[in-house]
């Protein structure tokens, strides 16, 4: 019998039996995009570094305004009209007042800037101010952003053009990210031809080598493609072998229904215990999980469809287990745009079209059977119905999940 | 007087004075990860191209199964076992059946498979079925995933994982996508200095440089990065004139509050019309957008957080026209953890944490004051309270956008 597991035992599998290569390379932040934070990127510095404008206007002490109106201004000296870059090296004195720019610094002694707007220049040197302000407003105080030590992006962060402009703000030119891991992808069947091929009655093209690749090197991964093998035991068996001296994970998709299953899930065991062969899900149930030391060696549904959920659903988990990723840890509430029907004791994945009508997300489930990918194309996100839920009714609110 | 625009006057002024490039390349589908089609795809043939099982069983004449139970199997006469990749050519017999496996091909005559599970083996060439099925039970259809001409992923699709697997199913080896587009990045400001140097007071970082052009890559783009310029027209002027004549799209950074924005603006204006100056937008106020033909000319605000916000907001949309990418039309719903308050009459853009508990969606918007990256880098999504609009309550559901 095949040792089936629910998704959820999938998961805990993942965590406990894989640990990260905790292989880390530095990068310039440039081409930190998309790669995964491999410790904590810490400033050492005040951001701002200054007191800072956040407007045009008049840098003052705030209780130099208070009860000022536009026909009883307050009048204030006009000590110095800064520029950009320059600064106000003296302390603001009393009833006085700078000119500071947007971005420029609020000189000591002053606690908040008038936008331009509600002042008048009375003349070379002396400023009305017709609106009062609160100590603080339109400034931005010195390390407001960051101080020195604290943490801007947590080990496991995936750079995105905003954590990049936090390491320039932060004059950090490098940073330390995971090594790309590389994975190993194998296709077995003898039904398999080439994409190039017309296959003939009872052949089909060989996907997933394409599909995986594009699945794990959106994920960060470099690959390696072993092409596809006959199922004949004894190639498969090499192809593996020199997959796993290779690689640091290895997906073998196909070989794992009946009638092939055997030869994959005997190879995979030659190099360590089988952590399961079987999830109850659809698509998705013929699957093998083993491992060689910390390198995930995995038998995935020949099956496109079927591959690709389970791909979605556990190799990136793996990949993030791998590299420390920090994966998203929400999903998305929609309601049913169809009903989903009830399931036979296995968790069912649905791919769904997400669409706004007024403030409600609906998400549509795309009518698929097993394997048919183009219905996949269509769909943004999937639902998941529990094994021991019947099914959902139109209109039911349920997290989705985005690709 | 600034003549500003609404956010949604900026997003209908983006599509009416922008056209895609309609400049395309064909690549090879290993290629085309990320990229946008620049037309249809369509298949070419049937896919599958026979009926095909989607279990291991025995291939039968649906009628043939009715009313069969455990106790009174329906015994059919075993024609041939079918291995994979072969297959029975001849039609199936009445009252026969043929073993398929999973992926195999179903033969003409037969119109469904039971599962070997509800099976037994009576002798060499006799089966016992013990659980009928419907017609069309675990069996996919000739062309069910595909017909002749069917489009199986439209022009402005950005490519993933799963369309490549379509691509390769329908052996299509390679696509049309629409070439990437060359952004053009100028920072301007005399308190500007590089992410090497420590600002002394009144200086800050070159931060959009690396900001703004890892956001344009992050939508596909290839950058030419102008450095950062003094506040000097004529070099301005100069940095400009190159960055049009070599780029589909010139940012410029900076320059665009009070104090500098006029020299920005009547730079872009020597290209062309000025097609405003001022969003209606906190943060992000202080932006121009200009054309020099198709080529959008963009003022953005000095600060990092304003300048990220108006590039994820109407730079992206615009990189989208120009490449011709269908951008996701959907937002997500999710409950404010805690009030935004009321604005200012401008539409108000703050970045938020996105959390699950239970199966509520939540979104804590992130505090930050206009111009503070570091709280941007801990958003999954942006909300957006409209200028008409006092602000929200804690526990509102509000549309929260994904960065």
């Amino acid at each position: 019998m095949l040792n089936v597991k629910t998704p959820e035992e999938v998961m805990e599998i993942i965590s406990r039996e894989f640990s990260p290569l905790d292989l880390s390379e530095t990068v310039d932040i440039s081409d930190s995009l998309g790669r995964v934070l491999s410790e904590d990127v810490k400033g050492n510095e005040y951001v701002p570094g200054f007191n800072r404008s956040s407007v045009d206007g008049y840098a003052i002490k705030a209780k130099d305004s208070f009860g000022c109106t536009e026909s009883i201004p307050a009048i204030l000296r006009l000590a110095a009209e800064v520029e950009m870059g320059k600064e106000f090296t003296e302390t603001l004195p009393k009833a006085s007042c700078v000119y500071v720019p947007t971005g420029g610094k609020v000189p000591d002694g002053a606690d908040g800037v008038v936008m331009i707007e509600y002042t008048e220049k009375f003349s070379a040197d002396e400023v009305a101010v017709i609106k009062p302000i609160a100590p603080g407003e339109n400034l931005v105080y010195r390390g407001d952003d960051c101080k020195p030590g604290q943490s801007v992006a947590k080990a496991g962060t995936e750079v995105k053009a905003q954590h990049i402009g936090v390491f320039a703000s932060l004059g950090i030119r490098s940073v330390s990210v995971a090594k790309k891991i590389t994975v190993g992808i194998i296709s077995t069947g003898d039904e398999l031809v080439g994409i190039e091929e017309t296959p003939g009655d009872g052949q089909v093209r060989d996907v997933n080598s394409y599909m995986l690749a594009a699945l794990c090197r959106e994920n960060g991964c470099e690959i390696v493609n072993y092409g596809f093998c006959r199922d004949d035991e004894q190639l498969l068996r090499s192809l593996v072998k020199k997959a796993v001296s290779e690689c640091d994970m290895v997906l073998i998709s196909g070989g794992s229904s009946v009638g092939q299953k055997d030869a994959t899930a005997r190879i995979i065991e030659e190099y360590g215990p089988l952590l399961f062969h079987g999830i109850a899900m659809k698509p998705g149930k013929p699957t093998i999980f083993g491992k060689y030391g910390n390198k995930p060696i995995v038998g995935l549904p020949g099956h496109p469809g079927a591959s690709f959920f389970v791909s979605t659903i556990f190799v990136k988990p793996l990949i993030s287990r791998l590299t420390g990723r920090a994966d998203r840890d929400w999903a998305v509430t929609a309601k049913i745009k169809e009903a989903i029907p009830a399931n036979q004791g296995r968790t069912v994945y649905i791919g769904v079209k997400l669409s706004c009508e007024g403030d409600v997300l609906y998400a549509a489930p795309v009518q698929s059977k097993s394997g048919l990918v183009s219905s996949l194309a269509n769909s943004d996100a999937f639902v998941c119905v529990p094994r021991d839920c019947e099914g959902y009714a139109k209109g039911t609110e349920v997290k989705a999940y985005i690709f």
